[in-house]
């Protein structure tokens, strides 16, 4: 059988694109979605076990949802079943003893001159973005001036105070999970510009990027896409671990998609995952040299997420202030961020800590209990609570994710987007194949929302090629 | 003859619905405008004179143009012959001496903790706005809540420092002609959220909202476009000084639309003003009582704007500083902002000085002699030149201009948009009736960028209904 269209990838992007068709009247057209994991997600992932009596779920992938992404707002309501909370903001400075524990680990306080630079330079740069559009960044003259230099050359050049410079870089890589010396000036702008708000809509604390997250799992989002999608179409429109190895698309009408077992034709093909995977799939003929290039100058983001999960919640028991959470020993453990995560049961209780950018890179290559011996003694030294052990952990390593090539994002260093930009939203063969992701999407960048945006989006292109 | 439609209102969203006849394949439609005044340029003015041998031009209305105004740049650049400049942002701190002055005025200078609380109510005004849609405020659940008090008042609930709230009354008050107390908290978030980049966007200096103006005056962008009309359409298509004084709408498909001494007919007529001054025109039958409360409830802003020019630019000459102007002394006069204005000539300098907001009503009412001699003084005190005198003097009292009713937009009161938001943007009558102004649009609330949009939009609306 030949299918009107594949999607490979069974992401938010793959799905929505797929959940696009029920919508829009195309209920007759044939398609498949290939998946290489055993799982649908891409990089939302649960996971479940038991605690004693409780069964317990996690989120060791993206997780949060900002109060103004529409896209994922509305597709959670529309869906069902799924339940918002949000994320709680205590630090220890603010209520120590509470539930709900929030902190930015590696950051040293700021003088109030610090303070105010990092906000001037930040105002400073969401004035540069807003001279350019997300879609044509090079309308704007500055945009190749912009390209030429990473975010952190510019804080180089233009922060005046070295506390106020560490600052600006540790936003940029808990953003991006990339450091400020491998992004373009340029990406960093574009991204910016793609979220409704700037920094004010990034920010942490309530109403930012990190307000809500689900109770039972991000994932659950695609899982009940992909229900959805059975319902309609048969179990079998989403095919598991089937990871693509070459697409063939030398004949003028039908391509076909083969994987290690199986081999599926179809007219048109989504390939619904970041550009940085391109080269993970042989092409016959060779894709154009310029996609080769694009695939191999972007940068994934890499991340590794840990829960930590205890017996006691000790970080709420010592008074610790935040200004000794700030002294030189804070920064000598892995973790860039620490969240609170709720467990619904009052026997364990949890801490979520993210490692981002080239500590990750660097922690990925090392064995895991090394790991775990490392956050085990930050948080330790953290908290003064040198007997605190986790009864058990969780720990996603994205960057060894070969499916997905790291986490949050798929990112741009100088040079790259000049030369490339163009490409991003257009179909890689004409009528023929695209390639959409949160990293193609108008708004939200890298985020859940750009993901179910860039499905959406990527969608009508297609569907104008069906007659 | 019954024209398919009649604009009512030669202001940017007048001639820009005009214009879209043009540019959308509906060349055939018969259409008439008709203007009160004599000119064009609603809320925009030039005002041209002689200075010795020069002929000189200055904007006595609207005349500012941010860098990511689309709407505008892109008009500017399809009308040819219009040449942007950037206003220079001198302070007396920054660089005495130099042209190019700007001066807010009646700003106390801040500590960097109340400077600091600034910037986070502004933070978290802004996260609030970004929980709302311009369009459908009220999806928001907080909504009506907002409505209920004015920003004023919510200062007055949330800010610590005296200091850091009178910066925040004098922003809202610089930025809509307004006083804090008399808008609603709702209507400020609206705004907020119309402007892409929020706060960052209409800061003044470089890349705000007061970037660029136009070297031979705002009003010329509604002239180029009335000539471009007159030059498609004929001279006559632009009726002036025909203010409407009553709409006979009885009759199922002719409106009579009825001024001091001419009738018209027409199918369809749009009301290219704000809701404002929807009381000014008799309506036959009676417009449903929900408009006539709409109109008196909204809030024209109240602005003059004064400008001063010299034989000699006494302002660069004494090394006075920021911290000096600030003084009580500069309080004491009547404008709140100051920017030098290039006369293109080497003997005459100008000051543009804004006078809004209540300060604004009460110089309305007084003689010119007494305004210009309290400004005279406020400017001598400011740069210590006891001997600074004007050689002419160009005062736009906009609160008396009855075809405006005051400048620069509509606002509005507590408790007004709970009852009324909805009929902003509708037509008053269906198919037939229409009104909208810079006040509709859902960008750039309040700004010439606002008003193009919203003659763009209206125009779609209308156009549904020719068949």
């Amino acid at each position: 059988m030949i299918y009107d269209l594949i999607i490979v990838g069974a992401g938010l992007t793959g799905l929505c694109a797929a959940r696009t068709l029920l919508k829009t009247g195309h209920e007759n057209i044939s398609f498949k979605i290939l998946e290489a994991r055993d799982r649908v997600g891409g990089r939302t992932q649960n996971q479940h076990f038991q605690l004693g009596s409780h069964s317990t779920v996690v989120d060791i992938g993206g997780q949060w949802i900002g109060p103004s992404q529409n896209n994922v707002l509305n597709l959670i309501q529309e869906l069902e079943g799924l339940e918002l909370v949000e994320q709680t903001w205590v630090t220890k400075k603010s209520g120590a003893g509470e539930p709900g524990l929030y902190e930015v680990l590696r950051r040293k306080p700021l003088t109030l001159e610090e303070n105010q630079e990092v906000i001037e330079i930040n105002r400073r740069l969401e004035q540069m973005a807003l001279l350019l559009t997300v879609e044509e960044p090079f309308k704007c003259e500055q945009a190749n001036k912009w390209d030429l230099i990473s975010i952190g050359e510019y804080f180089r050049q233009n922060v005046k105070y070295e506390n106020a410079r560490q600052e600006l870089e540790l936003e940029v890589v808990s953003l991006t999970a990339c450091s400020a010396d491998k992004l373009s000036l340029l990406y960093w702008l574009i991204f910016l510009r793609s979220i409704p708000g700037g920094y004010t809509s990034l920010d942490d604390g309530v109403n930012g990027a990190q307000h809500y997250k689900l109770t039972t799992g991000a994932q659950n989002i695609s899982v009940l896409l992909a229900q959805q999608l059975a319902r309609k179409y048969g179990q079998d429109c989403i095919e598991y671990e089937q990871p693509v190895q070459t697409v063939n698309y030398e004949e003028d009408t039908v391509i076909r998609v083969i994987t290690a077992n199986r081999e599926y034709s179809c007219r048109r093909l989504l390939l619904a995952f970041a550009h940085t995977l391109l080269l993970q799939i042989q092409f016959s003929p060779k894709l154009p040299k310029i996609y080769q290039e694009l695939s191999s100058s972007m940068i994934m983001g890499q991340c590794i997420k840990t829960i930590f999960i205890y017996n006691q919640a000790f970080w709420r028991i010592n008074n610790v202030t935040n200004e000794e959470l700030s002294s030189e020993q804070a920064l000598e453990g892995p973790c860039y961020n620490l969240f609170e995560a709720p467990l619904h049961n009052d026997t364990h209780h949890a801490l979520i800590g993210l490692i981002v950018g080239d500590l990750a890179s660097k922690w990925s290559k090392r064995p895991e209990e090394d790991l775990i011996q490392a956050i085990t003694t930050q948080y330790q030294r953290l908290y003064s609570c040198p007997d605190a052990i986790p009864i058990k952990t969780c720990i996603q390593y994205w960057p060894n994710e070969i499916y997905s090539g790291g986490c949050y994002a798929g990112t741009f260093p100088p040079k790259v987007l000049t030369k490339y930009h163009h490409l991003l939203r257009k179909p890689i063969i004409d009528e023929r194949i695209w390639c959409a992701s949160t990293e193609t999407a108008l708004q939200w960048i890298g985020y859940m929302e750009g993901a179910i945006q860039a499905g959406e989006a990527i969608y009508k292109q297609i569907s104008q090629t069906i007659r």
